[in-house]
């Protein structure tokens, strides 16, 4: 399976991404000489999803080193280096695979350094460096799809599968975690139906969710998230299948508010809740959900909409961006290392 | 317990209808002496919640009475009632409330008649039948309210609450079902926090509950739709209240989308789950919730926001308007008559 989009890719000396800000409405690529602009658009969600960032920084990262050396700039390439990864940090100050991306290139400018290449060199194995790590993604993006697709093995009719968020390409270098996997079903002829939740407060699932089905022609329908348990109750889906931010050592998984809800309703309606998600989303040093630090955004989420209040006192709303669904209720974590099986899966 | 907002009202010969359509950005009433501007408001969902636009249905009816009456139309006063009752029943076709409230009047006028009242006394007596309406409305209410007390007698400390929709004085003649229960726990000192959920796709809870909670000066969070399970799972909620639209003898209930949701986290997490409504929700005829038809509304109320399109295919929604809650994960349902008591409470 090839990726249909691309939100982040790069030939030299261009950093293209898919302004995310503009879809469903536009599908229109920034193309990016300086890295200013591309700092600007990591800090306007023109690019989201965490791995997707993740790739963003490291193409910025050449990017803003190669401008520097361009201009001829007089300092060494290891102090270009950490004021280029200095002005990306600060893009987007919570972003874990931003800066482990971002650490992985700093460490290789170093080592290179150390090699005492050239400058053409340092620049030729930075882009290197950068394509891997684009590249281990849509690999892991594979291990998933593979590893979901053996658990459906045994799966003789079409299925319908409900999901939450944005969990495709547009969240990583192309190909997705759970709606990837939802993709490669439908290419062997495994899916009847998608249902998409909307997801709010930010209407992923509206605005990204539906147009990747759109352009991967798999039926759907969008659903206001609280409309997930009753469709779940009249039987009208046969598995729930989304992401994780973060996957505890035993099993317990943050992910998007509104998962636990849909782990809910799976349980008491006996369908399989399936989370799908690269092994690195697992932190062996957290024991159990009790100990993953939710995240509260700004009220203003909720109480506005583009800009528009929708409510008496916006600065009342509470805005939990994450909920933990505790591994009871989850019946398998596809990871493109293995599947960890919480509950026998039949059909 | 008194009103403090009167969303339909009567005084010769002006129909007072506060403007929800505005709310809550704004508090107008409108003030209305012809039975076209009446229908009007009803149809624009100026005047909306089951309750209230029964009794706004029945004023309605009198007003245009009296509009012919003073124009010395010819007709007798059973074809004007005829004509009065078919132009407002056209305005909100599915409202129940509004055609046993138009039925009664219309009952009542052909008595009067056959009773050989003057005009004059049938107008007065038509008044005196839509303001029994109201306060038949009211007192259902206050029925509902002393058992929901009753039912938190053995509460000792002030409780956090969890309430979805609409059910306040807004959608009734002043004092509500759900939202009114709560207000009167507020009312003596037993009531920490209100968490509101905003009620996707149409905003109930952000527009509405939020403004009457605000109006009452009780504390409270509007929350997404999808975060209710999470602060359940985390202990932050005492009790979810609803209300219902329609009740099955086995006491099934029908009520908002979303409804369901709450009630499996409620289940869960080992916490009362009631439901507060006037036994005329109780439909005997129905055995189960199986037999309830769940109404599926317009794609655009989850595809446009405002006017303005969400997604990338607003014909792709799936709008069912309301949820079925098993009796199962019921704790009680308050009626005025009686309190049905599915499980114990203890505290």
């Amino acid at each position: 399976m090839e990726p249909l989009v691309r939100p982040v890719s790069f030939s030299r000396w261009e950093l293209m991404i898919l302004d995310q800000t503009l879809i469903p409405f536009e599908e229109r690529y920034l193309r990016i000489t300086e890295l200013d602009d591309a700092i600007e658009a990591i800090k306007q969600l023109k690019v989201r999803g965490a791995p997707a960032i993740g790739i963003a920084a490291a193409y910025s990262f050449v990017l803003g080193i190669k401008n520097e050396m361009d201009r001829g700039t007089e300092e060494n390439i290891l102090k270009i280096a950490q004021s280029v990864k200095r002005k990306i940090e600060n893009s987007r100050p919570t972003a874990v695979n931003l800066f482990n991306a971002l650490n992985r290139m700093f460490d290789r400018t170093k080592q290179l350094i150390e090699e005492r290449k050239n400058s053409d060199q340092i620049l030729d194995e930075l882009v290197n460096e950068a394509n891997m790590i684009l590249e281990e993604d849509l690999n892991a993006s594979r291990g998933m799809i593979s590893n979901f697709l053996k658990l459906f093995e045994g799966v003789k009719k079409p299925l319908s599968f409900l999901t939450h968020c944005n969990t495709g390409a547009l969240a990583t270098g192309g190909l997705g975690t759970a709606l990837g996997a939802i993709r490669a079903m439908y290419e062997i002829d495994k899916v009847e139906k998608v249902f998409a939740t909307e997801t709010r407060p930010l209407l992923q699932g509206a605005r990204l969710t539906a147009w990747e089905l759109e352009k991967y022609g798999i039926p759907y329908n969008l659903i206001v998230d609280s409309a997930a348990p009753y469709l779940i109750s009249k039987g009208m889906v046969d598995a729930v299948v989304v992401g994780a931010d973060r996957v505890a050592r035993n099993g317990d998984t943050a992910n998007k508010i509104g998962t636990l809800s849909l782990a809910l309703a799976a349980k008491e309606y006996d369908i399989p809740f399936i989370v799908v998600c690269p092994s690195t989303s697992l932190d062996l040093n957290i024991e159990d959900g009790s100990q993953i630090n939710i995240e509260y955004r700004s009220s203003q989420e909720v109480g506005y909409f583009k800009g528009e209040r929708i409510t008496v006192d916006p600065y009342k709303c509470l805005n939990p961006a994450f909920d933990v669904t505790p591994h009871q209720f989850i019946t398998a974590i596809v990871f493109e290392t293995e599947i960890k099986l919480f509950r026998e899966m039949s059909w």
